[in-house]
């Protein structure tokens, strides 16, 4: 008997919902060939990743670990699925996978980061194989919300995995493969052994709707409209892009596509053929000549996001166009948990000019995962000997793991940097990595860990106070100087607070002793912890603070 | 025919739900005599406010025209209708009406702001009147998610207003006054000029429910947990934490409350009279005596609040209690917008205990506040001749006037800082006066758009470059000096970027003109210019640059 081994590592997306990366090995421990499947980003926040432009996993142990990598595969083109691709390739150099549409994103990313887009090979789909080592791997479409989204048939000497991507089960998905039951009986057929699978919407009860539920509630709503159509939905769910489309068509209106990422994801469907019958769309520069009443806007910015077209247009005017009193506003979409403030403010906004605003409705936008019933249709039908839930925070992965073992089946909450052992009849934890988070800080990346955004998020809370002394032969010359950003001005004492703070940074730079004023670490300390004293005597905070001392030989 | 008018002046509310502070005024234009009702707070956030403790409205008008003020009114003791007293009623000095319980709550806040308590006087209820210049005010107890909420009935020359606080229609409230429609058709009776109303629920199209709807599933699922069982919901819900410690009660178990908020709310309660049965507690340190599957703790902290009982502890050991596989923790609340992260954060951290977390239960929560057909109704039975909404965003206030305009009543947004008169038969806009928020920033209060804040944000976005400049004589003393706050250490070309910026800002000194290097003001400006210049190059961020120019005299 062999002592080879398959392993499931997730480097992101087990304890949280984006940044998904899962690497699976099979071979002998520690020597395992491996294969990634996505390399995805998830997006920062001001609470905890100010000024952060991309969050992305930590691969340095897949890096480490790259010449035992035998292929990338990508399941489908949302950001926390490939949006880290351009940036992390070069530390992985693997042959990618994935399937036209995703695959035309792909190369973008790579070409944005100056890297060649030809490793990006275009993927077909089951009963095609991919060889990877001892693995291969089949694209098994499914339905989602975002053309050619797939899961993966990864067999592997010790068993079949199915890996399922973002899925829900859609029969009537609008674009791409509907859910085909007969197909993922025959892969289960053989005997599946793990069942990877998404957790996102495991809280949910209900049944999932289908894509196509949202065609005639749309159409009527379009209809409706006295005035101006403005919807605003995700630029990659072009299945709804394409139905809002249809409905403006249908209420004779023409159709005008705003936003960068909008018109680039319809031209990306048709260029790779995922959309056939887009209707006819306008330019901006001749939408401005169209009758309000004949108008239809598709734009950007359903989260909210301050730069695309849905927060332009709630500002006012934006490439010519402005909304008026009487327009209607439509979010075909969900807002994400933390984007709340932000999609509040653009609806208050529009509410400011009298635009009527739709959100926050079931009748015009359905989720793209399987809710709870279908989760555990997907375990019926696939059987597999265990279940790893993936694609969650970890309540849902918990509450994943649970529901697979109350119909009797093992499961484990695996987390990101947890190497599992997939091999026996139960899925068991055997060692963990480094699997943290790095940050595209600007045009750098950084760690999470480096301290570098918590010293931003200090000086958001706490503001700043610089202090400056000179120190000419060990005396002080002159008095310090204080500057302060972010601080009220005046204090308690009525008087400025850089008087105050200068005032007795000053009397203690008299009495201090040479054994002070000497060290520049203990000078330093001393400074700052009386300028920490009395500011938060004067404001009631204790701010940041840096001292620089000059010293001068005379 | 007098000239004398009515007018009503949202100095917060009015645009946000939160922060409510409303003025009427009677007698000649610019000579009325003014009632305040409610003066509450509402709560920062790291988006737009990091570092703030509070946020109040600006009554910076009411301040000017405080010798015109006769009273206050405090509707009920929720933060954002009596958060603000304390702070701001020294600018005010008029007395202030509060029920009992109310009174209560904004006594400590005068005491704690080292006021005078006895300014707050204990009001009975409708009929009973109390006079305040040409008013005649009532309080109307009504329900709503803490005790003694009241409308106020405001009879004026012009007639009656009635001004319905936060409110809903609960015919079984647990505590306090059902609703009374018989009380409400009374009040009606002479007429009503205009019915100033909560409108935050007004999106919600279903029948509001009781808070007695919740007790008997409350009830079965403390019973149905094996080992401890922890909830979490507003301190100030008394009622809630009356039928939570109730079903404890009811499942053999002792109650433990844990936070001081809800320990002071409770004991408020029986203080004054509100709560004449509540289960007996037993202390933290008995609970720890007690075997788990015996014990129910009753926590602060539904919102995510870091401080709180709840995250403190999903971080581990909490007053020597600790929470343990198996457990069960229920969020009898409902997460308001902008919490989600934090609540996320907290339910997870309990998901990785093994503890199970139910929350956003329908079940187990009910709103405060009326929905759409509550709303409805209530226009039907006062039958006004107008309505104002109050307490919403703008798209709440905007709905909220649409729904009372289609019932063919009179309406109008009147939003914050704009003087409505009532005087005629319909409400118009006379004048706008200022009305924006102050900051509570550490002991200082501190205006919004004093950019301090603003600054804050930038350093929390952009990073902190301090660069320190000694010029002697009009000639540079040495190499420039450069520090960096929440900036990456290392730019592109792989040097630190200290020693880049040290290098070109030296190579610009060394080439400065004299012109340059007497101008302190040009001096600084192309500093920070060279600063944000080479930042851009190496890291791609143009932080924030401050310049310290030390001049000696050789």
């Amino acid at each position: 008997m062999s002592s080879d081994r398959l392993i499931y590592l997730p480097l992101g997306g087990a304890g949280e919902i984006g940044m998904n990366a899962y690497v699976y090995g099979y071979g002998q421990p520690g020597k395992e060939r491996l294969i990634l499947v996505d390399l995805g980003v998830t997006f920062p926040d001001m609470d905890t990743t100010p000024g952060v432009n991309l969050i992305m996993p930590d691969i340095s142990w897949l890096e480490e670990n790259a010449d035992r990598l035998e292929a990338i595969f990508i399941t489908h083109a949302h950001e926390d699925h490939v949006g880290a691709v351009g940036r992390l390739y070069s530390k992985l150099k693997a042959p990618i996978h994935a399937r036209p549409f995703t695959r035309h994103h792909a190369q973008r990313k790579l070409e944005e980061a100056g890297q060649v887009p030809e490793a990006v090979i275009a993927a077909g789909v089951y009963p095609q194989v991919i060889d990877a080592g001892p693995f291969k791997i089949s694209f098994l479409p499914l339905s989602h919300s975002i053309p050619e989204s797939s899961g993966l048939i990864i067999d592997t000497p010790a068993g079949r995995i199915v890996h399922t991507g973002d899925f829900k089960l859609d029969t009537t998905p609008v674009l791409g493969d509907p859910f085909d039951e007969d197909l993922w009986r025959e892969i289960a057929k053989p005997g599946v052994k793990a069942l990877v699978c998404d957790s996102t919407n495991v809280f949910s009860p209900y049944d999932g709707r289908s894509e196509a539920s949202v065609g005639a509630p749309l159409r009527d709503l379009v209809k409706s409209a006295p005035n101006m159509f403005v919807a605003t939905t995700f630029a990659s769910n072009v299945a709804r892009v394409k139905q809002l489309a249809e409905a403006g068509e249908a209420a004779g209106r023409s159709v005008c596509l705003l936003g960068r990422a909008m018109r680039r994801m319809i031209q990306a469907g048709v260029e790779t053929g995922v959309l056939g019958d887009f209707p006819k769309t306008v330019t901006v520069e001749d939408a401005r000549d169209i009758p309000r009443g004949n108008l239809m806007l598709i734009v950007t910015g359903s989260q909210g996001e301050r730069r695309a077209a849905s927060a332009q247009l709630s500002r006012g005017k934006y490439l010519g166009m402005t909304l008026k009193e009487g327009d209607m506003f439509l979010f075909s979409s969900k807002t994400i948990p933390g984007n709340e403030r932000g999609v509040g403010r653009i609806m208050n906004a529009y509410s400011e000019m009298g635009v009527d605003v739709v959100a926050e409705s079931d009748q015009y936008h359905v989720s793209g995962h399987a809710n709870r019933p279908d989760l555990q249709r997907v375990h019926e039908i696939i059987n597999p000997q265990m279940v790893i839930p993936m694609h969650g925070e970890h309540r849902h992965l918990r509450e994943h793991a649970k529901l697979a073992e109350q119909a009797g089946r093992k499961s484990l909450v695996v987390v990101n940097g947890a190497v599992c052992d997939l091999t026996g009849d139960a899925p068991h934890v055997v060692e963990h990595v480094e699997a943290d988070r790095i940050y595209l800080d600007g045009d750098i990346l950084i760690g999470a860990m480096d301290g570098i955004v918590r010293d931003r998020i200090r000086l958001a809370l706490n503001g700043h106070v610089i202090v400056n002394v000179i120190v000419e032969n060990d005396e002080p010359l002159g008095e310090p100087w204080v500057e302060l950003m972010g601080l009220p001005e005046i204090g308690l004492s009525r008087a400025p607070l850089v008087d105050v703070l200068e005032e007795d940074l000053g009397q203690f730079l008299m009495r201090a002793g040479d054994k002070t004023l000497r060290d520049d670490d203990k000078l330093g300390e001393e400074l700052k912890r009386i300028a920490r004293k009395t500011a938060n005597e004067e404001i009631g905070r204790k701010p940041e603070v840096t001292v620089v001392v000059s010293r001068l030989e005379g």
